[in-house]
C-alpha cells in the first residue's frame, strides 16, 4: 500500500462534470490499495474573482482580509469533492487549513508553510478515508487564515507529500507533462518522460509554467517524486526526480523562453567596489524583480557596462528608480531595450559535455541572429536575442540539439 | 458607551458599492462612541449559487460538507467588509464562526447555536476594534463547520447579541420596518413603530418573512431588543420589544395572512382517543409540515370531522401518508381544497378586549366572505377562506380594526 497526494489545478476542477470525473480518477486510485489525499485549487475563474473584489475595494486592500476571501474559493472546492466522491461510494471528508493544521508564517498573501500536523490526517486517510485538502491557504500561529499566494496549490500538495512522507505528488493539470519546448512554438516538442529537480526549477522559472517554481524548489529540498500529468487522460506524463534517478544520458533536456523581458544597460559605470548593491539594492526595495545580471571586466579598469533585465511592466519603474539612484554612482548614461527575449538551453548533461555552449552559438549564427547578452550556470545557458527571432532561434536550438520528434 | 450589534441581510452587501454604503453606516455608529459587531449574510445570489452546486451532485448531498461550501458565501463577505471598513479608516477585524468560535450542535444544515465564548471577541471590541462576524455558520464539538439553515444569519446576530449582552440587534433589511399588513396589498398600512415579540412571532410564522421566526423566539427569550429597520435610509424602523415596553393600547397590530396552503379534511372520523396521533405521527415523520388543525366536538359521540393545513407543494405526499395510514384509523372520506389562504388578526391587545373576534366575523360576512375554519390563540385569530378573497378580506379587516395610515 502506497501513500499518494493528487493535485487537481482550477481547469480540472472547473464545474461539476469535471469534478465529478476528478472523483473517478481518486476512487480509481484508492481502490488499487493506495492512501489517498487529494489536494485541489479553486473552480477555475473563481480566485480571479474575489481577487477582483478585493481590488475593487482597493488595490492595497488589507492582506489579511484578502486571505480571507480569496481562501473561500478553495474550501468551496474542497466541499464539493468530498462531496462527490461521497455520492459515488467513497469514504472521503474535507480538511480545511485550520483542521488540519497547515501552519505558515503571518505574510498573508505570501505565506510559507512552517509545519503540516499531520496527525490527525494520518488516522483518518490510516482508517481508508480519502483526504480533501484545499490548496493555497494555511493558518498563521495567531490564528488567521492565510493563503500562499497564485499558483500556491502545487507547493500546498508538495508540502503536504513531504509531511506525509508520500511515496509521490500527482500533479494533474491541463497538459500532459513537461515538453522539450513550448508546443505552441515547436510542433515537434516531444514530452520528456523525466526531468530533475534542477531542470525543472530553471524550466518553471523560464516561463514553462507547467509547476509553480516553489513546488519544485520544495520537491527538490524533501526530494519528493513529482508526476506531472494530464487530468484528461490517463497517459504517462513527466516523472520530476533527483539526478541520480536520471539513466539517460541527455545533454539537454529543453529549450526555455522568457518573453515580456526588457533590457536595461548602465552604461561606463564607475567600477568600484559596492556599485552593484548601489544599483540593486533600491531595485529590491522598490519591487522590481531583476531576472539577469551580467556585468563584464572594465576595460580600462575604471568603468564598466552593467546589463540586467526586468519584466517589461517594471520598465518605467525601474528606470525611476535608477535614476534617483544615480546620485549614489556614476554612469555615462541608460540605455534600454524592451523588445528583447531570453533563450536558455537546460540540461543537467551540459556540466560534462563541453561544446553544448558552441552548438549554440553557432547554430544563432548560422541563422543570423546576434547574441547580445550571456549568461551561463551550472545547467543552464541564456541568451538575450532580439525578440523578432524568438520562434526562429527556439526551432533551430531544438532542431540542433536533437529534440525534434522522430 | 453602548454595545450594539448589526446585522445587514444579503442584499445590503450585494455588491462592493453597497459594502461601502454598509461600512460607513457601521463607521457612523461607531464614531457615536458604541463598541460594535456587524453580522453579515452572503452576497445577495452567492448562497444560491453554492447550493445549486451542491444539488448538482446530488440532492441528498452529504450535510457536513454542504456546510464547508455554502459557509464559504459568508466567509467571502466578512472579508470584504473589514478590509472595506479598514479602508475607510476604521478599524476592524473578520471573525470566522470558528475563531470565535460560535458553536452549535452538529446538526449540519440546521444547526443550533449551543455557546458563543466572546472573550476574544470582547477583547477586541473593548479596544475599539469593529468585528465583522459571519451569520449562518458555526462550528460542532469535532470541530466542522456547521450552518444554520437558510436565514439563519438573523439567529445568528440575536444570538451574538445575547452573548455579548449587547444593548441592541439592528437588522437592517429592504423594508423599513414591520408593517400593519402588506403594504403591497394594502398600500395604506402603517409601519408599526413597536411590536411585542409574541406579535412579531405570528408574523413571521404567517408569511411576513422580516425576520426570521427562530431569531425572534431567541430574541425573546434573552429580552433582547430588535431594531428592524432600512439598509438604504436612516428612518426608523419598528422595535421589536417585551410587552410592557408597549405603552401604547392598540388591540391589533397587523393583518397578515398566508398564501400557498391546502386544506385537508377528514370527514367523519371515528372518535376515539389516540386517533390525533395515528393522523398526525405519520405526517410529522414524513416531513409534511402540519400547520392549522382544527376538530371539532363530535355530533354524534361517534365521529368527527378533522381539518388541518398543509403547504400547498406538500398536499399529494400528505394525501399518500393519509391514506397509508387509514388501516389505523377510520374515516369515511377525505376531502381537499388547494385554494384556501389563512388571514390572521395579530395583537397582544386582543387579549382583554372582548369583540375582536366580533368585528373580524362581522367585517367578513359583510363582503359576503364565508369563513370555513376558525382557530384561536391568546394574540391571534385565523380563519381560512377561498383565496379569490385575499385582497378584499386583508383590506376589509385592515380598515374595521383602524389601522389605515390616516
Amino acid at each position: 500500500m502506497s501513500r499518494l497526494v493528487l493535485k487537481f489545478g482550477g481547469t480540472s476542477v472547473a464545474d461539476i462534470d469535471r469534478i465529478l470525473s476528478v472523483a473517478h480518477k481518486v476512487k480509481a486510485v484508492a481502490a488499487a490499495g493506495n492512501e489517498v489525499a487529494v489536494v485541489v485549487s479553486a473552480m477555475a475563474g473563481t480566485t480571479d474573482q474575489l481577487v477582483g473584489y478585493t481590488q475593487q475595494i482597493n488595490p492595497d486592500c488589507d492582506e489579511g482580509e484578502y486571505d480571507v476571501v480569496v481562501s473561500a474559493g478553495e474550501q468551496i472546492t474542497v466541499g464539493l469533492l468530498a462531496a462527490v466522491l461521497r455520492s459515488i461510494g467513497c469514504r472521503s471528508r474535507s480538511w480545511l487549513g485550520w483542521q488540519i493544521p497547515i501552519r505558515t508564517d503571518s505574510a498573508h498573501s505570501k505565506a510559507r508553510i512552517t509545519e503540516i500536523n499531520t496527525e490527525k490526517l494520518s488516522d483518518s486517510m490510516a482508517s481508508g478515508e480519502i483526504a480533501v485538502v484545499p490548496g493555497f491557504q494555511g493558518i498563521s500561529s495567531d490564528g488567521r487564515i492565510t493563503t500562499l499566494g497564485r499558483g500556491g496549490s502545487d507547493t500546498s500538495a508538495v508540502a503536504l507529500a513531504a509531511a506525509l512522507s508520500a511515496e509521490r505528488c500527482d500533479i494533474y493539470t491541463d497538459v500532459e507533462g513537461v515538453f522539450t519546448c513550448d508546443p505552441r512554438i515547436v510542433p515537434r516538442a516531444k514530452k520528456l518522460d523525466r526531468i530533475t529537480y534542477e531542470e525543472m526549477l530553471e524550466m518553471a522559472s523560464l516561463g514553462a509554467k507547467v509547476l509553480q517554481t516553489r513546488s519544485v524548489a520544495l520537491a527538490m529540498k524533501h526530494r519528493i517524486v513529482v508526476h506531472v500529468r494530464s487530468s484528461f487522460n490517463d497517459t504517462f506524463g513527466t516523472m520530476v526526480v533527483d539526478e541520480e534517478d536520471i539513466v539517460e544520458d541527455e545533454m539537454v533536456s529543453g529549450i526555455a523562453y522568457s518573453p515580456g523581458e526588457a533590457k536595461v544597460t548602465l552604461v561606463r559605470v564607475a567600477d568600484r567596489p559596492g556599485v552593484a548593491a548601489c544599483i540593486f539594492g533600491p531595485l529590491a526595495e522598490s519591487g522590481v524583480n531583476v531576472d539577469m545580471i551580467v556585468q563584464n571586466v572594465s576595460e580600462d579598469g575604471k568603468s564598466t557596462d552593467v546589463t540586467f533585465t526586468v519584466d517589461r511592466d517594471d520598465l518605467d519603474k525601474a528606470i525611476n528608480v535608477i535614476e534617483k539612484a544615480r546620485g549614489e554612482f556614476e554612469c555615462e548614461r541608460v540605455e534600454t531595450d524592451s523588445s528583447v527575449v531570453k533563450i536558455s538551453v537546460i540540461g543537467v548533461g551540459m556540466r560534462s559535455h563541453a561544446g553544448i555552449a558552441h552548438t549554440m552559438f553557432k547554430a544563432l549564427a548560422d541563422k543570423g541572429i546576434n547574441i547580445q547578452t550571456i549568461t551561463t550556470s551550472e545547467i543552464k545557458i541564456s541568451v538575450l536575442i532580439s525578440e523578432e527571432y524568438t520562434e526562429l532561434a527556439i526551432r533551430t536550438l531544438h532542431t540542433a540539439y536533437g529534440l525534434d520528434e522522430t
